[in-house]
């Protein structure tokens, strides 16, 4: 997670990440939704494209011009996106705060929850413990 | 979530909490761990108190000594935090990475899913859309 917080972890990628997710692809728009100034938003989908998270894609030739789409790194960002937007709709803002309502193709208003792979149960902090890896954590109760 | 990202988005943010979340709750632990100079992990820790999501608990009178334990608000950022792990274990790193491998207390190694609260099924990019809400995206397929 250390690098995944090194490719993601400044306070302007992930709303520009959201923003693309959203199907804003354009520099125009996403200058517009992020108040970037241009030449910072340049550098922080420079950024993004050198994370492999990002793409640009030709749609004008005559003027040149690009859009910025996610690659298949960038669509597996899609649960930490939803995931934020669930603890922000729940923990900070208030009525100030923009807040999108998605439908999942099931019909339901979309809440995503973060279950076991395995047994399907939603984790809890707490219900899980250290098996092993690299960086093996205390997770004291 | 944007609100989200301005409480969680430094770079330094999100490793704090992950090891906080692991059970590392002592000063001296977490700068061991971040690697960060005391002054400025001190004021990384007041920060993530401000935003209620940590909160301090005395463990010693003589000499004065804190722990840092996550707020329910704070307990509420575990399904971001494994959202973020399972895309840096997929994406970043390689061999370099410190990685934890957890397990359920189902017994199974946890691989979280991001699924849909009403259908159970698995989230995936442009199998949502929008319905409604105070920033409604485009979502283009």
């Amino acid at each position: 997670m250390t690098d995944a917080v090194a490719v993601l972890g400044d306070s302007h990628t992930l709303p520009l990440l959201r923003e693309i997710l959203y199907g804003y692809r354009r520099f125009s728009e996403l200058a517009t939704l992020t108040g970037a100034p241009r030449s910072l938003l340049t550098s922080r989908l420079r950024r993004l494209e050198a994370a492999g998270v990002v793409t640009r894609r030709r749609y004008s030739e005559r003027p040149p011009r690009d859009e910025y789409v996610l690659t298949e790194a960038g669509v597996d960002l899609v649960p930490v996106l939803l995931a934020l937007k669930v603890w922000g709709d729940r923990h900070t803002g208030g009525d100030a705060t923009p807040t999108a309502i998605f439908r999942h193709r099931c019909g339901a208003e979309l809440h995503p929850v973060s279950v076991c792979g395995a047994c399907g149960e939603e984790i809890r902090a707490g219900e899980f413990d250290v098996a092993g890896g690299t960086h093996p954590p205390v997770l004291r109760p």
